[in-house]
Order: structure tokens, then sequence, then C-alpha cells
């Protein structure tokens, strides 16, 4: 039962209509760490610059996750991310990105990271994906998200990369995209016809649906008043559901067993709920300070409003 | 136990990327009716010109309903609708419209139209719509769908009328419109807070939320892998929804009973299993030889595809 991320860490400035933040921790390893905490023992790699300090770090080593494996690139800045949201959070408006130390990326696993059971390949380069997959292949589990970016100029390395991992966790659009098929259930039966047996498709507000070679599954997002950043969400969302498959790991357990229906369902749910804490607040702040009693509370409440009696009573 | 709807009957040419048709029999009373026809006795209210013929009528008689209140309106022509899609379902393309005799619709309801315990105001003008609500004010239950071109030019009309029924069916997009408020929940609530009880907002391929005054529920759409033209996917989900929600109030039941959140729940899955069915075939080709026993069956397989246990086992 161990995890270990590989992605970006960041530093991101965000605005919405309900307020704006600059330079808050950011990063997609960090916001996947953070909700895979919860559920089991994880470690991130990732590069940081001079300018990532003991506060950052606190952030991560809070919730119990180990950042041994965070480089720290000397005289470099860390990745940093600028943008924007209107109304429709489903849209991020990107303002500027500097890529700083991210750019020349060449993961570095300790002999700890590379022997953690399960594997997440966030959205980075990916031949960078394939590496570290190669260098993981002890891992019981693995998965990895990607973007429209590396669909565009690295397709090739993209589906072989895919090919690799046990589930694919991307944008709806995305796999359309990917897999030049508009249509979502074929887009995602192509997509396990590379090699993974499951496929989420995350779908912004709207929830996110997992296709496996059995069946399908859809959940809702979490219906909230308050939504302030949207800013993680996605990555919150494969950090649930990817460490509560971790978990379902424990015991010698194999990707089988963790893979079986009722455990994918469960991590859909606990994905679902993360996220929905993540965009509460802006960047890491409300999930900093969640704790296990308020996701197993929100994960009952979304149980029940998914459920109903196809039969009259 | 009866159910009356008011709206266009049409004939629709429609294009997609799977194949096109010339004047199909259409319109959203028509699509609304044959949905609800698995559940109930439906009226249909809505004019036609000389160009609508038996077999138009045949396709409603054939699933039971009542067409004794279709006008005929001599020397006119039937409301004529051009359209095609690309491959992104969720937005219709208009090349045409025709309102012929439905531009100058007053509804016209006879005695037993008139005594429905049930009434779907399909989106029509708003001031038409308030006129047949006020014509059959012993109605039970009433739900009306409505559309952004009303919002722009008729909003005040379209706020009382909503105002005076029990249920507001329409695109999670036009209720932000109509509330001016960005966030779904709020919007739901703001639509409550001018009357109705429940608010389902149609999510087109994402499938429908329902917000009601005790919670929050939603299923995605069924996922199918051959979708030929979603036109009248919604107005199948909305007579799916209402024509069970009727025959809730069987045996003398009131609103408080059909409205009961279990109901509610059942009527989200009828309406997204019907309208799965509407967009399998072009127009009314599928539903039209729809059976109770296929739809009892696709209802099983949602309620499999959207249940969960929050609670390890």
């Amino acid at each position: 039962m161990s995890l270990t991320v590989v992605g970006s860490i960041a530093f991101d400035s965000v605005r919405t209509p309900f307020g704006e933040r600059e330079r808050m921790l950011g990063g997609s390893a960090v916001h996947f760490a953070l909700a895979a905490s919860f559920f089991t023992e994880v470690r991130v790699v990732g590069p940081v610059g001079d300018d990532f300090g003991s506060d950052e770090l606190g952030v991560l080593s809070d919730r119990g996750v180990i950042t041994e494996d965070i480089e720290r690139v000397e005289g470099g800045e860390t990745f940093f991310w600028r943008g924007h949201y209107e109304f429709d959070f489903n849209t991020a408006h990107t303002d500027d990105t500097q890529l700083n130390v991210f750019g020349d990326f060449e993961p570095k696993l300790s002999d700890e990271s590379r022997a953690a059971d399960t594997l997440f390949l966030a959205n980075i380069q990916p031949d960078l994906q394939r590496g570290v997959r190669a260098q993981c292949e002890g891992a019981k589990l693995s998965a990895l998200d990607s973007m429209n970016l590396w669909i565009e100029t690295a397709r090739d390395s993209l589906l072989r990369a895919i090919g690799e991992v046990d589930c694919l966790l991307i944008n709806d659009a995305e796999i359309r995209q990917l897999t030049e098929e508009p249509n979502l259930a074929r887009a995602a039966r192509a997509v396990m016809d590379l090699g993974p047996r499951a496929v989420v498709a995350k779908q912004g507000e709207y929830g996110a649906a997992l296709f496996t070679r059995e069946g399908f599954f859809a959940l809702p997002g979490f219906p909230l008043e308050d939504v302030r950043d949207p800013t993680g969400a996605g990555d919150s969302f494969a950090g649930g559901f990817l460490g509560y498959l971790d978990s379902a790991l424990a015991d010698g357990g194999d990707a089988d067993e963790a893979l079986e229906d009722a455990n994918l369902r469960r991590a859909m749910g606990f994905g679902t709920v993360i996220a929905s804490f993540n965009v509460e607040e802006f960047g890491t702040e409300r999930v900093a300070r969640l704790t296990r009693e308020e996701i197993d509370e929100r994960m009952a409440k979304l149980a029940g409003m998914t459920q109903f009696d196809a039969l009259p009573a």
C-alpha cells in the first residue's frame, strides 16, 4: 500500500469571479498527492526551484505526503501558471505559463518511489511518463493523465504510454480528440483496445464516467452552491480515485482485486467528493485542512443522491 | 390518471453525421406524448395544417395517444423545422423555421383535455402557457419547458408562468440564463423561490439533475455507442418523467404523493431511458415501436450503472 505520483509542482496565480490569489501552491502532483494522502502513503516526484520553501513543503508533509523525491534545482525557479476563470468554471483561461525548472524535468526516482505498489503519471510529456513507468516495473497498478497539447504534439508517444498503464483518467473532450471518435462510449472502447482496463472520462461540473470492459458507471459532480476555484479539481479527483484503489491493494492483493467493480465505483465516489472539496476554496486551501470524517460524510450524501429503485415499490 | 400536453406538432428535416430524413413527424408535443404514452392516457393539443395526414396521426394513435384536440387549420401548413447536427450532438443548428399554423396558435382545449390530472406546457409562448394553465385549474400536477427565445423576449411572462406550475424542466444553460445565476444549485433554488417544487436541469448527453427543496438527484445519460439523431431527446425525457409521475397520481393520490422523492427519482430514470431510445434512431422511429419491456430492462441497467456503496465491504 504505497503510491508514487510524478508530475508538476507549481505556483499558481488565479483569479475567479469570487477572488484571486498570487503564487499559491499548486501543480498536478500536489493536488493529486493531497487527495491520495487520505487513503495511502504517497510520494511526490517533481522539480522545484529555490523559491519553493518550507511553507509549501509543510502543506504536503502535514498531510503525511513524503517529499524526499521533490528535486530542488539550485538557481532555478518553480513552474508558474497564471490563469483566470469567468463564470463558466469548465474553461480555464491561461494568462501566463513559465515552465522554469519543469522545462528540463528528468524524473529521478528513489528506490522507495520505484517500489510503490501504485503509480500515477500526472500530465507530463508522454516519453517522460514512459520512462517513469519503466522504472516502476513492479507497480501493481498504474494510471496516467494527459492533455490536448500532447495529443497534438506527441500522439504516438502518448498512445504507447497509455498502452502501458491500467487506467487512463482524462477529460472527455480529450478522449474524443485522442481517438478521433466523437462517441464517448466508442472512444473509451478504443482506449481500452490499447491496453487500459479502465477509462475515466472527467466531465468538469457534470462529474465523471467510468468505462471498463464489463460495464459503465457514472457520477454527477457533487452539487455545490459555492465554487470558488476549480483549479486542481481533476487532479484531486484522480488522487482520491487512485489513492482509494491503492488502499484496496492492501494485504497482498493484486490489480484484479483492486479493480473490482465495487472498488472502482467507490473510487469514483472518493474522487468526486475530494474534487468537490477542492473547488470550494482556492488552491489547496480546503483539502489541506480536510478530514477523513468530512470525506466519509459527503460520500454517504453522494451515494444517497445517485440511487434509485427501478421498480415501483 | 390522465395527461394533457400542449405544444408544437411539426415536420422536421434533419441531417446528422449518420444520415438524414425529410419531413419526419416531430415537434415537442409529439415526442412528449409518445414517451408519456407508456405510463398514462395522453391527450395532445396543438395545430396542424392540411399537410398533416393519417400516417402522422397513426404514429400517435398507435401508441394510444388521443388526438381529438389536434386542431386542423384549413388551408394552413404544419410547423416546419430544418436543422442539422455536427458530431457534437449537444448543439442543434437551425437551417430553416417555418412557424406556419403554429404562428397563430391559440390553444383550444376540450373538456376532457381540461380535466386532465396532469398538464405539460411544452415550449410555447409563455402567455399561451399561462392561458392553458388557467383553463386547467383542476390539474393536480403541472410542469413546463421553455427556451432562450422566451427568456430573452418574454421574461416577465415566463417568470409568471413558472410561478404557476409544480415543476420546471429546462436546459441547464437556460436555468442560468433565466435566473442570471451562474451556479446551477443557486439557480435552481431561485426557480423554486418562484413557486415550483421541482426543477429538472436537462444536460444533454451528460444526463439530467433534479433539484427539490429537500435535496438533489442526478443521472447520467444512458451510455450509447450509436446515437443517430438527438432531436426530441429533451421532450422524450419530459414525457417519460411526467408520464410516470402522472401514473403515480393513480387512485386519487395528490401531488404530494406523486412528488415523493422515490417517485421523482424513478421519473428521472424513465425520462433518461426513453430519451436514450429516442436518440438511437431518427425522429420518432425508435420510440414508435418501443415496448414497456424494453424500457423496464434499460431502467434496471441504468439503476445498476449508478449505484455504489459508500462504505467498504
